[in-house]
C-alpha cells in the first residue's frame, strides 16, 4: 500500500492512498484520523478502511505534501555508502555520522527545491528514507525492522558551500529536502533496493541499499541509543558516490533543473530547481 | 523584566513574570496569550498587562519549564570561545559551527539533568542563550540583536563518547540541554556578561561574553541565512573553557552532582544529575 499526505481539490490538507493515478482521501473517510502522523501514531495502518480504494481523485488533481508534512524529527546519515565514503575522503567508523533537520526544509513531490540566494552549490543527493511507525527507544538492531512503517525517496539536498562551515548549516535551508511521493508500506527488503538519482534525465548516482556501509536496522537502533523515535520521525539512509560536488567538473543544480530519485518498489520522486530570488 | 514557564501549583502549564520570589501568572490573566511562545508571536512584551506584578505565587509554589517549553528550533554554536578552542584543538573559521538541537532535549531550571544509561561521559557547557523575538530571514548584523526578546542561560551538555560520532548523537540525549530559569527582557549588553559555571559549588567556567569568537549579533545574522527564525527560536551561543572532557584527570558529571550556570543580570540556572537508570 502507498499512502501519502496531499492537499486535496478543495484545497484541504488530507492523507490515503495512491495505487496509479487513483488516490482514495482517507482524511475525509476516517474522521478521527485527520493526517498520516496521526494515523501511524494510533497503529491502525492495518484498519479494514484503509483497504478501500475508491479514487476520489486522480493523481493530477492533487498537490502532493512531503510523505509526513511536520515530523518532529528528521535525522540523516552522513556517510553511508563506501564509494561515497572514498569520494569525500571520509574514513568508516563504528557508527554513523548523523545529523537532522528542521521540518521546514522539506518540500514535497513535484514541489520545488529551492536554490537560495546566497548560493549557487545546490547539490543532489538521492537516499532511502525510513518513516518510523511507533514510538521506541534503546531499540535491538534484530528488532528494529518492526518500527518502520514504510519507505521512501529522499533527495537530501545540500548546500554545499555553508556545509563547509556546519553540516546543520548546509542541510537546513528552506525547501531543500524533497520526500516523497509516498510511502511503500509493505513487501520492501530495505537492503535489496535500486537507487537512481537523474538529473535533467542523466543518470548521476546508481546503487543498491545492499551496499549500506550501515543497513537500516543498524541505524535505527543507534538513533534510538540518543534520541526517542516517535510515529512519523523520519531517518534518511545517506547517499551514494556520484555527488556533483565531487564531479569534476563539479556538477550543481541550477534553476529550471529537474532532479529524479527513483527507489525500486516505491517510485519517483520528481522537483524543478526554483530560484528563491524568482520565488 | 524577567519572563518564564512555569507550572501553577493547580498543574496549569503556563507563563508569567519572576521577580525576586514573586511570581505573576499572565497565563491566568491574560486569556488570549496562553503561553510564551505566542506573547512572543504577537508581539506584545510591551502591553501594560505584562507591567503588573501581581504576586499569585511564590517561586517556591511553581514548577519550572523551559522557558520555551516546545521550540520549533534550537540551535546552538560549537566553537565559540578562544580558549575552548584551544582546547579542543580546533581552528576558527569564517562562520560559526552550527548544531541543532531536538526539543526533548530540554530541562527547565531545578529539573533533571539526564545520564544516559548508555554512557558515563556526561560533560557540562555553560553557555548565554537567546530567545528570538520575531521572525526574519537574511537578517543584517547590524539590526540582529533588535531580533531578540531575551536572554537566558544554557547548559549545553553533551554525552561526550557519543558526541565523537557525531555532534547531533552528542547533543541530542533527552533532558541534557538545560534552559532558564528565566529570560532576562532588558538591560543587557550579551557582550558584557559575566558567566560562571559551578559543579557542587566549585567554579568550572568562568569567562565574560566580551570573549565570544563570534558575537550574538553575528549568529543570528549568519543562522539566519540558512533558516527563518521564528518567535521562540533559541540560539545558544557558545562554551567557554574549563569543560570536564580537556581536564586531565577528566570531570564527568554524576548521579547527585549539582550543576550551576550563572550570568550576570540574568540569573542561576541550577539541575541536579539524575541517572535515568533510576528514574
Amino acid at each position: 500500500m502507498n499512502l501519502l499526505s496531499f492537499i486535496a481539490p478543495d484545497g484541504r490538507e488530507t492523507w490515503g492512498r495512491i495505487e496509479g493515478e487513483c488516490v482514495t482521501d482517507f482524511g475525509a473517510r476516517i474522521a478521527d484520523l485527520p493526517d498520516l502522523q496521526a494515523a501511524l501514531c494510533t497503529g491502525r495502518l492495518r484498519d479494514p478502511a484503509l483497504s478501500v480504494q475508491s479514487g476520489d481523485y486522480r493523481s493530477s488533481d492533487i498537490t502532493f505534501l512531503p510523505v509526513i508534512p511536520n515530523p518532529k524529527k528528521i535525522l540523516c546519515v552522513g556517510i553511508n555508502y563506501g564509494a561515497h565514503a572514498e569520494e569525500t575522503g571520509r574514513t568508516v567508523a563504528a557508527a554513523p555520522s548523523m545529523f537532522s533537520r528542521f521540518a521546514d526544509t522539506l518540500t514535497a513531490h513535484l514541489g520545488p527545491i529551492l536554490l537560495p540566494s546566497v548560493s549557487t552549490h545546490l547539490d543532489f543527493e538521492g537516499e532511502l528514507a525510513v518513516v518510523i511507525g511507533r514510538s521506541g527507544r534503546y531499540i535491538e538492531e534484530a528488532d528494529a525492522l518492526s518500527y518502520v512503517a514504510g519507505y521512501t525517496c529522499f533527495n537530501d539536498s545540500s548546500i554545499r558551500d555553508y556545509q563547509k562551515h556546519s553540516v546543520t548549516a548546509g542541510k537546513n535551508f528552506p525547501k531543500t529536502g524533497a520526500l516523497g511521493p509516498w510511502m511503500a508500506t509493505e513487501g520492501l527488503d530495505p537492503a535489496r533496493l535500486q537507487l537512481e538519482t537523474r538529473l535533467n534525465g542523466v543518470v548521476v548516482q546508481r546503487a543498491s541499499t545492499q551496499m549500506l556501509i550501515y543497513s537500516v536496522s543498524r541505524i535505527i537502533a543507534f538513533a534510538s541509543q540518543f534520541t526517542a523515535l516517535t510515529p512519523g520521525t523520519i531517518i534518511s539512509t545517506g547517499t551514494p558516490e556520484g555527488v556533483g560536488s565531487r564531479r569534476d567538473p563539479q556538477l550543481w543544480m541550477k534553476r529550471g533543473d529537474v532532479v529524479e530519485v527513483e527507489i525500486s518498489g516505491i517510485g519517483v520522486l520528481s522537483n524543478r530547481i526554483e530560484d528563491e530570488r524568482h520565488v
